[in-house]
């Protein structure tokens, strides 16, 4: 029988780290092909040209499509949108899948649905009924939703949320979140490889805090002030900081303008880029995790690491109990932290707490469905349920 | 006070009919300010260049925005989607509106609302809430409820869908279906004028039909053998037929190929274009309208017009009591036909029907709304209930 | 060695009736590979979908792009260049080509030439240096000679004006037209069989026109006008006729429209798109060709047909004695045509006249060139010669 | 009588430096009405948003169009041009000037002349007819002649090689360089006042290099390694210098990187974009210029400042004796800024050289021009002299 031609689509370095574990387990499924198509952020030299990742991992590249506009306004993002997908048409005819396949609430997703729903190709698409209030994103992803054929969720919370939004139930798969897949497959590192790859040290014992924070789309005009401010928590906190830079959305430029601005401190590591084993290694050994970055609800539970979420961009998920949450405020940043690494009841629950997102088998889970499911109508024909 | 400026957005002649009553009452509100950025069909010589139209209305034109694919693939249309999103956020980042405006479930809806959604722009769609299973535009009508945060429908089995749908009540308006106070308002024509103006005669108490069908877009493949079927039907009824070229979606060029093919019939008369006001004195005159037209639904039960409607397109919508589903099966046809002529208990079941779609005053109602809503954080951070 | 790689761009029939005779050498050529970029009329079933012929001939196809905009204003032809080139950019970068080849002065060629010189990939471009005065492609065409590397012309005129617009003399080839290549292999068809495939009947020894007119993309506005009066010279003139429709160039519907108030003329035949079979053959035995097709300059003379060239289109070009020039002016066409089938003077000198645009060997030329020639900084970088 | 309406079309600092002084000629004449199309690396924070300047000068923004890729590769410049002429092309057939004006060789002349050729607008190109080998830039400038109606050139080179292109005489002015003029009237800083914009000290007296290195399309691949040798051959002077980031070609990151890595150099300062006032003061009272900007050539000699050249960009420019060329190489590069700096011979030669670019009064030559000239066919209808 002939395989199935799957092409994913990916967009940037954050999105691909979770999704790799799940092209890896597609490209090496007996019944199945992968060609990937890559655009946005990972043709961007600013945000670190992770196309050469993706190479280095050696799947089929259908095509490059650069989309990413050099602006810092909302509409930047609209413009890079519409040439993703002028370009992703191209593509999808010449290679014609019998499924597409992408993650989450960026510009990707919305592509590749609107693709998919308008040729009649199954989009699956991972992730989907997460609810994050104040952000465009949480729009975008519920209609994407709204357009694709498959939803394989992180969570039981996230299935029974888009079985509301009146998707038929046979759509909905709760695979867990394939992000965990390859984190437990990541290499050990020691902390002097760790400290030799990253350019600075990472002692033995020594706490340290792992910073990453992004621009909330509907708060692009505090983008500055939010970094600014736990930059400053930091300062006052005077503890080993390791940030890596925002994701490529409108706004993040003033983020680095702070960043900038607080280069000179001593005890800040900034890295553009920090490439996934690194980074995963980072996590197990750092004492907190701060920012808003959803590897704190996703994956820190299963390191057990503690994580003080500031501001809105995760409020209202799903999350274990290593979450504390905090307004963007000086003081309740520093406090957190301060529990996180100091109060051991508080440290007790941390390490006792279990993942609401999966065991880590997502991937396998993922293809062997894509490669046993009828592609019908049945599956092609979507009929709300009310 | 200034005024609010609101940014309409027309793509076709078909959803025109129904916004030109909508942009009228904006544009006579004393609070409101409206400009149009006129794209798609409207643009074509081969869908009639109903921009003209829209001019002679006198609308001010924020731009003119030329997208559409001279091209029959499904891929044209999203050729088209992107060509349309890429020239359309250089208008709106330009005019930066209070309110964005669009109908439906065309490409027009999907682009308008992702940029409102990316620029933090409210948009206000209308015809939401629907259900046409079997189309694109179902996936398409829903994403984009998802997207927009205002919410017009036509009528209450929508909004109740749409709140299902997981969008908060107050964005939930059922305004009834603006398409319908245009249509009161439409001046009178006698046969002889009518006739005069369409180039073929229509005589006062003589039975015709009107016939219009369109492209559905997941039976592409059968465009063509669907428009012959119906023809096929006419011809064997021998009755005097007055058809309406379909919408320029993909297949449509299969559809008009069947129609050259009975060119000949000597009384079927063909119509690349009808205008508004004929079209609606048509109605008015017509024994029975057959085809797939939302006008079925939408409009025959105010003006009491019998309609047979043909295949899958407007299958499961909410309908008046003077509509009879067939089959794409020439004798169903025939019969629908002729029950809908001939068979007076059905007729004064028609005469009697109500319409579930409003009275004729929607367009006042939206204007009244556009002028008097908080646009505030409530109105832009949507939030989905559950 | 490994072979090297040709991408050649077809947009449209006219184009490809010429390129397929150099497609097809450069294919069988041992030492070079060959790729297709088909864009343009080729996808639109308006314009006869004439991708079919192009799969049918077996080429292989490394993208299709959709780009021809429905309609008939000059912006819509900009911004179908500007949707062509941004889908071919991506097609090269992919495929990334030793060279791409290209013809004439329509879009492609702007587009094709454009990606090569940024790209730094050997543009060759076929039938530069032609001169026609009066049209928006006149100055693509020497644009496109600043752009591209290697300059493969038709005839010894063009080769000089090319050395004179300052590029370097061992960029430019007088190799022939290829038109001619396939012209020569075409099959001979029978009257009979000619009048079965047409759907119309030609005769043996009856003499009939050929009719082609396009529109000059400076003269518009007078688009209806000019078809107009070739149609009326032809009602008068009273000899059967074959119509040819015009390119998808602006302007072409009003033409169209013209046609299609002709189309109830008992001798005038309509076609929509001959195929090159047919058409060659209906060349052969047409007793003279009118309008302004560049068949009548280029291949005409071969076959030792009469040509009378209406208007500016094909004015101040390289011509063999067939061909006599008139203005759109009803009788001196219809003079001319009478010139053309009656008077022995000048039946005699049209016999024996002696083609200017090559001996149908253009395309071994072509391929041979593109094996040997060297691919280094001399034929990347271009040095204006003053 | 109506004033005539003129569309300038800016995409990058260094050009609008240069065209700010027409646009402000036109802007203040009676005849003529201004509207600005802002595009390209205007609207991108990476190259310091110089929107704002024009914003502040007061021009009428007719729209702005995000088109910057954010990539480093060849193909992101194409791409880049797609996006700016698919979204230019919307202005244009908007605000329908009188006629379109435009700078160069970048993008923004290629888009500016194509839409000015096909819908018949007569384009007005600055600074045609240069001749600078080894880059995509000369292919272009060429290109852009042949489609563009008329030619201001900064000399009288220029306006010959552009005759010999084929271009009729009557469209080819020698206007002299529009950037002179602003020169001429920019305020007088003092060092103190200098010092203090700059954020670092400006002594008088004191010997200091301006060093401006931008990328050569043709020799990316050494883009790093050229701006390296130039600023280890700074580092080996040991003299005061002022650096400013290159433009946004394809490349530039390289150099950047290359710039960072000398960031620690004491003498050194890093600018990324220095607003004209102070770059002219700079220049003022700078003892050289080197690397390969244009201002080197062309403003240079009426402020008698001595230029090292190095490389291949403005190789075979005419040029007055202030220039001096050399290769990438540390010791010539040494060599030829201590002969600028301390042959006193050298000197008296550049402090009497001549401006081959003109008096500082070409804007209001350019502007009397564009409102006096007939515009009609002669005009519109180009027609190659040979």
């Amino acid at each position: 029988m002939a395989k199935r031609k799957i092409v994913g689509v990916t967009g940037i370095r954050s999105e691909y780290d979770i999704m790799s574990s799940v092209f890896k387990a597609i490209h090496e499924h007996d019944g199945l092909d992968l060609e990937l198509i890559v655009t946005g952020a990972h043709l961007s030299p600013k945000y670190g040209l992770t196309i050469k990742d993706i190479e280095r991992d050696g799947f089929k590249i259908a095509d490059k499509i650069e989309s990413l506009i050099s602006g810092d306004f909302a509409s930047s993002r609209v413009k890079g949108l519409a040439v993703q997908l002028q370009g992703m048409i191209q593509t999808v005819t010449r290679v014609n899948p019998d499924f597409l396949i992408v993650l989450g609430d960026r510009e990707e997703s919305m592509t590749t649905a609107l693709i998919g729903a308008y040729l009649n190709i199954p989009v699956v698409h991972l992730c989907g009924g997460d609810k994050v209030i104040g952000n465009v994103d949480d729009q975008v992803r519920h209609a994407v939703t709204k357009l694709a054929h498959l939803h394989f969720t992180t969570n039981q919370e996230s299935s029974e949320r888009i079985v509301k939004l009146g998707e038929e139930p046979f759509r909905v798969y709760n695979v867990g979140n394939p992000g965990l897949d390859r984190l437990l497959n990541i290499p050990e590192l020691s902390c002097e490889q760790l400290s030799e790859r990253l350019g600075f040290q990472i002692l033995d014992g020594e706490p340290f805090l792992l910073l990453i924070q992004h621009v909330i789309s509907t708060e692009i005009e505090h983008a500055y002030e939010q970094m600014n401010t736990t930059l400053e928590a930091v300062s006052r906190l005077g503890i080993k900081t390791v940030l890596s830079y925002p994701n490529s959305d409108a706004g993040s430029q003033e983020m680095i303008k702070a960043i900038e601005e607080h280069s000179q401190l001593p005890f800040l590591f900034i890295s553009k880029n920090i490439p996934r084993l690194e980074f995963v290694n980072i996590m197990r050994k750092a004492s907190c995790l701060i920012g808003n970055s959803s590897a704190g609800i996703l994956e820190a539970p299963l390191l057990k690491l503690p994580v003080v979420n500031i501001g809105n961009r995760q409020k209202g998920r799903l999350h274990a109990q290593n979450v504390q949450f905090v307004e963007h405020e000086i003081s309740s940043i520093c406090d957190a932290v301060s529990k996180a690494l100091y109060d051991e009841e508080y440290k007790k629950i941390v390490y006792s707490c279990e993942n609401p997102y999966g065991d880590g088998q997502s991937s396998h889970r993922i293809a062997k469905i894509l490669a046993d499911i009828p592609i019908d109508n049945k599956l092609l024909i979507k009929e709300i349920t009310y």
